[in-house]
């Protein structure tokens, strides 16, 4: 293998690595050039003349994933449709430049449409291939977020997926609405009875009144109505997903992201009684793109 | 009966009516002194130099409900819990000056904690005492808006009531989220593919991605997918509530407020087989304060 740089390109922020001919990681970078930031057309001018300069990598090849193979990105990359493999993946590269390669993104039908993601499953199926154990049996992986992916995999492939915004309802009530505060989340107890008022994680409207109705009442300090919000929103993903996902809730589910918000999802899994792990998404992410690259060429 | 001035003051606006003795309405006006653009202590002084005077009433009784009663408004009110009667109400108004007085909003434990309404029970209660047969038996009158309140009535009083922030979510979300557009409501189509697609009302973050992923799929036009988004958000509220307010769900369902809010919710109920009327909330408005007052003399 020749030296290679590898990236994760997503809505606000590209994350690059250069890599050895020995595999080793010698450069990391991050570049506030997420997709969302970016003119059309302007991906390939900003990747020449910023990022390869900034990592001494004129001329290396490249493999790029997340939402830079979207049609706001460099290249399309169509979807590939679950279930999916790594193979399927790296089979699938698109050409951006003789040097760059894009990999596609997944889809699958989901409760109430089509769902897609770009970036998670290079994530998913990196951390399947680095054990061998990971590549037996189910594995139910939840990577919270903006917008939280729940990904199940069974022998190694991505079977299906749901989407959750909760990260984002969370930013815009707590940004713009009755419930507005200032989002910081630190009251574990408040958490803890937003969970418990998610209830199945149905009439979810009703529910968010309950930070108001609280408050009011003198039952909620106003102080901890972010936390509570955030164990209501949650707690109803957490209620909902569990039961839409039956068939592939396995005995540990594998959490994956930022360690604060994965702290939080824990406590609400842990609530139900349900097991986690939290893993290293930056590792798996470049296990993924090195597995897709050896297996493309 | 003299000359009476009765207003329902809310979050946004206030509206009064000033009363012939006859019982007739002789004048009627708005004013933009909702109570949330009021500050702290202002509300008797602009009532006075601003309301009285444009109706002619230095002087008169007067008689209001709604925001006004809440520990922003002029005084404050204390809730009356569920079940709540007219007379009870009227035993219970507020003096705020020898000529005004306040009526108290009503309280209920919902799903999530505690449940408070100011205004919307007044509606009730003088829809209810407006026709005999409307205080015979059960009601279910839904009341669309930012915070859609559904109100059941037994014997004519109010027994419980559940808030759903339906209006509000849709608000912010058309406004600061990736489904953001221009907020307007017009295929009826694309609203009743949100509506089926909100299924059993659960999981309700994973469902509005659905907005994204058809627009990319191709399967909702992005003109369309405020209407969608509307059909979602309204018909989780109903399949939600009607399961929750099972005991309390009639032959047919009494809606008031905005005529084209009112049709949208018309349609996700019909399109669950229930039957609907639209009811005058302006007259019962008056009706509920008119009766108040008479009983509270």
């Amino acid at each position: 293998v020749a030296e290679l740089l590898i990236g994760d390109w997503g809505t606000t922020n590209l994350r690059v690595w250069r890599v050895s001919e020995a595999g080793a990681v010698v450069d990391r970078r991050d570049f506030p050039l997420g997709v969302a930031r970016l003119g059309p057309g302007e991906a390939a001018a900003r990747f020449e003349a910023e990022v390869r300069p900034a990592l001494h990598a004129q001329g290396l090849p490249a493999l790029l994933c997340g939402m830079i193979g979207s049609n706001l990105g460099w290249v399309a990359a169509p979807y590939l449709d679950c279930p999916v493999t790594l193979e399927e993946i790296s089979r699938a590269l698109v050409v951006a430049t003789p040097q760059v390669r894009i990999a596609p993104g997944v889809r699958c039908d989901g409760i109430a449409g089509p769902e897609v993601m770009r970036g998670e499953e290079t994530q998913v199926l990196g951390w399947l291939a680095g054990r061998p154990a990971n590549s037996e049996g189910r594995q139910l992986i939840c990577l919270p977020g903006t917008h939280t992916k729940w990904i199940a995999a069974r022998d190694g492939r991505i079977v299906r997926f749901m989407t959750a915004m909760t990260g984002e309802l969370f930013a815009v009530l707590s940004a713009h609405s009755l419930l507005r505060s200032d989002g910081r989340v630190r009251d574990a107890d408040a958490f803890d009875q937003g969970v418990a008022a998610a209830g199945a994680g149905d009439a979810l409207s009703t529910r968010l009144f309950s930070v108001r109705g609280r408050v009011l009442a003198g039952a909620l300090a106003k102080a901890s109505a972010a936390s509570y919000l955030s164990g209501l929103l949650i707690g109803a993903e957490v209620a909902s997903l569990v039961a839409h996902m039956a068939g592939d809730v396995t005995d540990c589910i594998h959490l994956v992201g930022e360690p604060n918000l994965c702290g939080w999802y824990e406590r609400a899994f842990h609530s139900r009684g349900m097991v986690t792990t939290v893993i290293d998404g930056e590792a798996a992410a470049m296990t993924g793109l090195l597995a897709i690259w050896s297996k493309a060429r």
